[in-house]
């Protein structure tokens, strides 16, 4: 039997219409789906990932595999394609395929478990879902093997190369970095942000998020958004990818900044080559640079100045009440207020890296065995308070927050941190880049922004891993100096700092 | 090897998985999907039909049922799982496995070409999407083989048993029953429905469709109402059905009809027993018996006097200005207005079954080969002229109006009229075995009729075939005369006949 690259193609498609159709039941099942739909719905979810396991693992997919990793007649691309499907078959095969479904049908189980748990306030109802997650995601680390920390084999999932070697000092840096100068802006005249709590009704908060995502650059008729207990953004192609956000009447912000996040992605899955549809160079390099898509048009586009000149007068027209007394800077200001806070999808950008920190230290603790699943909400209470002096009077703000456990993602939140460092070294590109780009941003106009983003990372799929993406794009490695220069230059001014 | 129960249970249902998974996709695809998402979509649905035929179809898969069809250690229940799976089983195994990919293609390319000739109100824009499903469709026949008429071999599809040479009969006691009725009901003095076109405004529509749905007995927690092009079920599990419905702010029958219809439907998939989930026993037993439980709400209930008497005053307050001065008998009279027109989902009850006779005539034209694809926009409007003397002025509400053909539906349209007249067979059983039934309807009680329903068929699954149930139930077979007496009484009264 002679293989051939179209051998290849057939096989990675057709198991990747089984994930993504398994990813449009998720999408449902967080968007749409009525309660009781749950059981079946973590059944039809784990068949799904069960038979793409089995094709991806297969003899057959080995034997087209090896029989075109060195085909020197193939073309570049198809060359990257077969290398990193193989790469990704070497690990994928250290999985049994019972594993998987076992995996998955706890994932629906954990899932629900959250849910419920949100609704009453009670990490106790979760607490038994999320153990044996956790034990199933030990057993993971051990199926994968690793060289020095278990966590290190989950990491990898999401981030290819990154350790707890790796991502200690970055942590490290985080702490010693950062809390100065979280002291030094609470030492200073505090800005005010009380004015987005009052009442914005939900219909013109979506007409403005609809706006805002339009002129971002993205395209609704491949794409939509809905609403859903926590934002998130999916693909099921690139002619195919949907964002959710949440509505809360009395907080704009919860809205506003999941809207312009989840876009950024959006904007990432959307320019992906369509022609390599579920191959590696069709799918995104990494989670880091993902986040550093959604970062960038949140924190560095979607916070500035520039961006609001635009998009206050509109902002305003909308909610003429409740902005009238509210001046540009005074909404820019509050915007940008640093204030330690419970939850955080809602926090800064300065104070977001301690939420992170803590993450990944609880999960390092989780997966190593040092930490256990009933110590986690005191532990996790303990650091808030350890770090950022202030203590979760409750479970939904404190350790419920976060959907990523009862989804078996562990090694997902460090990703955050290094998609937000990313995002301030490829602005800080992008600046030097394009020319007139603050005036563009300045008239709601992205495409030259976009474009440089298309051109320089959405084009290459996984092509390159994420340090060598940036050393291509910036001529250096990932840079903490980056964000900590981007940090100090645009606090300095929101807090009128020395 | 050896067989047991759960080796079947275990691939039924493994295969149930991926096509409950289908119809998920499907139901995106009609009610959210954005519209450049349709391409990959194709190949996912494609991917998932393909998958789930070659499982059904394996060699394995027949293993196991020739291990267990004699099997006499079976409960009755496992028996006669197994029994209807080996009959599917044949009757699959006809189609290979590459058949059942293109016709899955061929769906999505039809139904995106109907959608786009809805929007132009253009069939020719479908006509050649059309061309190729009808020789897909000629093909299927070929392949399941058939004794008399090609047209047999896909009316077995959806009702298992049904042939040519049983439906002419019907359609042309259709003709000969009904036509001479109609007439009659033309020479009496006509009632009037022009208050269903004053303004209804959207949410207040929708709002009462979900009262009425709660009312009927539909378990919201396990199904949903969206708005969708063309209305329909769908169902992922008996803990997962859904419905879609249509709001048109002037003309408040389009919604209201299509609700209870849809509602009725899903009643029924809701009443199969979730234990026998993917398999024989818990799916529904027929189109024909499907559309008796639709119309026996729609109809029976949801046009009656009775049914009105409860929710009239509710539909007044939800809409003061448009019915204030419509009393309920001459809101009564109008829903059951007896007028030929274009379009058979809004049909009354009389002439909606010349609406099928027509379609009946065209498939069977179009699968014998003795009519063309382009000749079908002129059959169509010529036959609606010779019936109903009423020709379409447009394609989109002519022979544009129904999805079905674009899903490859041939042989489904003739069920309709068979679960009409299932209906009143059934309903006239429900109103002798239920004291008190009037009563209870007046008040939108409908406990009584819905486990009425659920014990005498909805438990059964596809236990009895369509005829046998029928017999079971009521002691006879379909008899036409059940459905001539209900429309002569109900509409003697409408129209005040002799």
């Amino acid at each position: 039997m002679t293989y051939d690259y179209n051998s290849y193609k057939e096989l990675a498609q057709t198991a990747a219409d089984l994930q993504y159709a398994a990813a449009v039941l998720e999408w449902d099942q967080e968007v749409y789906m009525p309660s009781k739909g749950a059981t079946f719905r973590g059944r039809q979810l784990a068949t799904l990932a069960k038979q793409a396991h089995e094709m991806l693992t297969s003899e057959k997919y080995e034997q087209v595999l090896k029989a075109l990793i060195d085909d020197k007649s193939l073309d570049e691309i198809q060359q990257n394609n077969v290398r990193l499907a193989f790469e990704d078959f070497e690990k994928n095969k250290k999985l049994p395929s019972a594993f998987v479904e076992e995996l998955s049908k706890q994932t629906s189980l954990s899932f629900n478990a959250w849910i419920k748990a949100r609704q009453e306030n009670d990490y106790h109802i979760y607490e038994p879902e999320l153990k044996k997650m956790i034990a199933l995601k030990r057993k993971q680390a051990e199926l994968y093997t690793y060289e020095k920390h278990p966590y290190d084999a989950l990491l990898d999932e999401y981030e290819k190369g990154a350790t707890v070697a790796m991502l200690d000092p970055v942590f490290k840096m985080v702490r010693e970095e950062l809390t100065p100068f979280l002291k030094k802006i609470a030492g200073a005249k505090q800005v005010n942000d009380d004015f987005f709590h009052r009442n914005f009704p939900r219909q013109e908060q979506w007409d403005f998020s609809m706006d805002v995502l339009k002129k971002m650059g993205y395209d609704l008729d491949a794409g939509r958004q809905d609403i859903s207990e926590h934002p998130f953004t999916t693909s099921f192609s690139a002619e195919d990818v949907r964002i959710t956000t949440r509505v809360d009447e009395n907080n704009f912000a919860s809205l506003l900044w999941s809207s312009i996040h989840e876009g950024g992605h959006a904007l990432y899955e959307q320019g992906l080559p369509a022609s390599e549809y579920g191959l590696p160079l069709g799918s995104a390099a990494s989670l880091s640079i993902h986040e550093s898509q959604s970062r960038l048009w949140e924190n560095c586009v979607g916070r500035s100045q520039g961006f609001w000149k635009y998009f206050y007068p509109k902002l305003q027209a909308y909610f003429p009440q409740s902005l009238k007394d509210v001046s540009l800077n005074d909404f820019y200001k509050g915007m940008n207020q640093v204030k330690p806070s419970l939850v955080r999808t809602e926090a800064d950008e300065v104070t977001y890296h301690f939420h992170v920190m803590i993450r990944y230290e609880i999960e390092k603790g989780l997966i190593d065995g040092s930490l256990r699943p009933e110590d986690v909400a005191a532990k996790w209470n303990d650091m808030y308070e350890a770090y950022l002096d202030i203590r979760p009077g409750d479970d939904k703000t404190g350790v419920l927050q976060d959907v990523h456990w009862s989804h078996g993602s562990f090694g997902y939140f460090p990703t955050y941190s290094l998609g937000s460092f990313y995002a301030a070294q490829f602005f800080e590109q992008a600046q030097k880049d394009i020319s007139g780009l603050a005036g563009q941003i300045e008239q709601a106009e992205f495409g030259n922004l976009l474009q440089w983003l298309r051109q320089h990372i959405h084009q290459y799929g996984r092509r390159y891993r994420s340090d060598e993406l940036c050393r291509n794009i910036t001529g250096r490695s990932l840079d903490f100096s980056s964000f900590m220069h981007y940090i100090q230059e645009k606090y300095s001014g929101v807090y009128d700092l020395k």
